[in-house]
């Protein structure tokens, strides 16, 4: 695996989950049948991992490099691309998961604004960036934005602007906000190795239209295969079809709604429809009571059946 | 109702500005040369009045009547479609310009969710529309859903179960916001005689991906004929014309932001782009300083030149 | 204009609920049983009529203008002050308002931001209050700053700064925000005949003790005489006496959020612990079924017992 | 010092700013001093370290205890109580903290919400909150509602219902927020050995009326002697005074709004107004110039001069 350039990141992501034992400690062992189920169930070839969905902040910074190394280590040769997120509300704690994720060889870090003290603007944000970026200068950097978990809705347009100069590994947006326009204008004004993936996994076909090169979310963990189909029909200009599988994401999610839909439903939704043992969410998540994600997994079935 | 289906609405809708004197009252006589404009310079063949860009609710419903009759006695036999829209704070006044919409032979009646008081559930929400529905059932019935002036954010999907039992008129939605899962659910969960219009200009493709059958907004006053390109583009797959029309607007957009983009600035480019003396905006809005209009035209005609 | 300094309004207002018909009319019959109410068993010498409580906006001019005539004429020598509120969306309603109020001999005019197209800076409000304040120049003008209705959170104490050059007739401030830092430094830069007036009822000790020389709002209507105890000990700086009032009113909203408060619960609270048919609200509000105001109404009482 | 209930917490309590480095680093020598200062020169006898002003979060838990030891250290015999501030958005590091807070002989723990994931219920904040006080049961526990930092906004009265038997160390509540009905429920509700403190400076007169029993805030670290003097003459039943010295405090701070009053700004105005070499914020706080810096300090020096 060469350089950057080399191999450039579109397409499927999965923002995966982190595997916990029962009594909620990282659970290294469930990482590698992760790996298969994303790749011959799902068609799966690329992760996010130690984001939002793996419950990143939730863990100590030595969990979180135990965690990145385990799905590095077991996605080589495996898996196309391994992003890692390595965002912290501590510079010092991001640095070190940086320059950990180097030494690991993950194929790209990722994060999001620190969102304790907030960045009061562009500039400060870029700052911030910046000195992660600067602790792993050979990892392709993603700016994950996500203002609903961090509040900073800060521009991205407006922080991409020459950001080749402060940070020369930056590689694109991790884009997880539904404000078509900011997302158009980052496209408008990417550079031709950057890439803009699109991180609203029910809202996803409006990313694509407005030029996004790729999706990156976690329902795709036990949607993969679907999501898969609706990529490749847009590609063909088969909007129907398309409209067809994200409408059924949608349904599904509005569905879902009806029992509080969030990490912890999410999360045994997946080990319900993987049969992974992915157990409990940390806390202040809860876990989803099973009756509950019972009833949203058979929904699932009723709309995405073998036929489809 | 033969005459609803017959001529059901797509493609290109301008929400139109409301012409007024210097002095700011209304001015009828340029509504005439306002749909000259439309329908010759910009190929716009329907309009929506007396919505948010026409100012509405800083109107007296005396003065409403005027203009909606002289939109609907001017575009006669030239334009295909005249939207009135009827919302108000009060349900009465609301039924007056209902009823007053079907006198005048408007094309269809549109109403905002009240924002006063505002509906505390979808039920509540329903019946209001219902009882400005009832008082001109002839007329067909849209709901415009645009919750950054209303803060009314009920999901759209779920007032549209069943509505047409409530409301025989129901006819569509004029659907301004940038939520692309309530948008989707919206046109999946439609009758085939419904139309959804999306509303926001600069986030038009992600519309038109999820399945809108319509585009309306303010911006259409003056960009019509590069909006219909964008329709046809995208209509004949192709995505980078398409796209690259939307980024153009985008684009402008983020450069009317540095003059405080609101109506007055919106207002006043249409001013300078048709030549038409539409005068000042109603007060609370301000008017735009001329220079600052100037420079916002000459950021258009680089964006939007000849040759595209 | 002596008239005005004469009679310096301090001390507690109720914001009056709009009596209405079974069937939702405007009920006019029950204005002077309702003045007697006030006066005679809740020790309320001042009234705020056609505010947020009376649901203004959802009538039309016309039936302002008559329910403001009425509690102008019924209060006259029994109430000291009857504030009518004129804002509307239109700015050509509210001066129409004002007049009228001018004309009924209303004691004081008030009003809120305008907020279909909210004023962009506090300029653009102050122009807008001026036009309004011009109408009715002899008239006392009162600002209602209301944000959760009008979303319009231009700090208050920037109006304030030399508006008596604008508006001759300022007279003070309705507060109805949370926001104490802007509170007292609205008092602080206040002139000595202006007055400002707390308006959110379960925070009232937090105003007086910022300096408001006054309460206004709508669940005085039912606990004005309770209210005025708390006023007197505050007063005598008896501030354990005035907090065991403030927390019963507290303990009874808290209760009452469990039946979803709003003006339809409120309005029905009124009627039940008043017996004056007051009938239902306008639509969108519900009204509030019978047995959830029953249960509240018993909250009520075992907070607000005989012996307190 | 012997047991809890010996030494309840009243009175003012400074919300330190942590002092760094010319280059960034923890500058533990400067510990010392700063408790000097604010025993001598501000009359404050109480400590939050570790908080929000002191950029907690912004650190790695090394370096966390490392401050929390020099503080404790420092402040033995000659500040009465010191409260270290243990959250963190990983429970793990909440725990080790509150350990560690534990066996430096800190006098209290306190945390905020956790905001990464957040608590979607007041039994889901419990949870996270009783799990980490359990690492530390000899330590008197406060619960830190801030909910602009976190986003966390469940009615904290919710969250005190019997709340001791979960967590039996549970001693009271820093209350950041401008919701006065909540806070008064609070301290309505509380058991007579906890203590309800007020957070939100500019607002203290508003949460002293409404029974809080004590202040707490990082523009005491420069204001202590003058806020003394307001929690003096409140208790004294001298409104005038206090309101006098709250307005003086409304008038800075928003005077240093126009230079974007932030974390940057205020622990600059500590180091121009005690002379103490603090250092820089960390990213993503940036610097606040010296001239903006300057400018609020005159403004300091006519509102708080010699005489007052």
């Amino acid at each position: 695996m060469a350089a950057v350039a080399d191999k450039k990141l579109t397409g499927l992501v999965a923002a995966t989950f982190t595997p916990l034992t029962p009594q909620g400690e990282v659970n290294l062992s469930q990482i590698g049948p992760y790996i298969d189920y994303l790749t011959q169930k799902q068609g799966v070839k690329n992760i996010f991992v130690n984001g939002t969905a793996g419950e990143s902040m939730s863990f100590t910074v030595a969990e979180r490099k135990m965690l990145a190394e385990e799905w590095c280590k077991k996605a080589k040769g495996i898996m196309d691309h391994v992003i890692v997120h390595v965002g912290c509300l501590s510079l010092k704690d991001s640095q070190e998961l940086a320059r950990h994720a180097a030494e690991i060889k993950a194929d790209a870090i990722a994060i999001m604004a620190p969102f304790f003290l907030r960045p009061k603007n562009v500039a400060a944000l870029r700052k911030f960036l910046q000195e992660v970026a600067s602790a792993a200068p050979s990892m392709p950097f993603y700016y994950y934005h996500i203002p609903r978990i961090t509040n900073v809705n800060l521009p991205v347009v407006d922080l991409l602007e020459d950001i080749e100069n402060d940070i020369p590994s930056f590689s694109g947006v991790k884009f997880s906000a539904s404000d078509a326009m900011d997302l158009g204008l980052c496209i408008n004004n990417s550079k031709p190795q950057w890439t803009v993936l699109f991180g609203v996994d029910e809202e996803l076909l409006s990313g694509l239209a407005m030029g996004a090169q790729g999706a990156i979310g976690s329902t795709y963990n036990y949607l993969g295969c679907h999501i898969n189909k609706l990529l490749a029909a847009f590609e063909k200009n088969n909007l129907a079809e398309a409209r067809r599988i994200q409408y059924n994401l949608q349904e599904l999610l509005r569905y879902a709604k009806k029992y509080g839909f969030d990490l912890g439903v999410n999360k045994q939704l997946m080990v319900e429809l993987s049969g992974l043992p992915l157990g409990p969410p940390r806390p202040p998540v809860i876990q989803c009571p099973p009756e509950n994600a019972q009833s949203i997994v058979q929904k699932f079935h009723s709309l995405f059946s073998e036929s489809s």
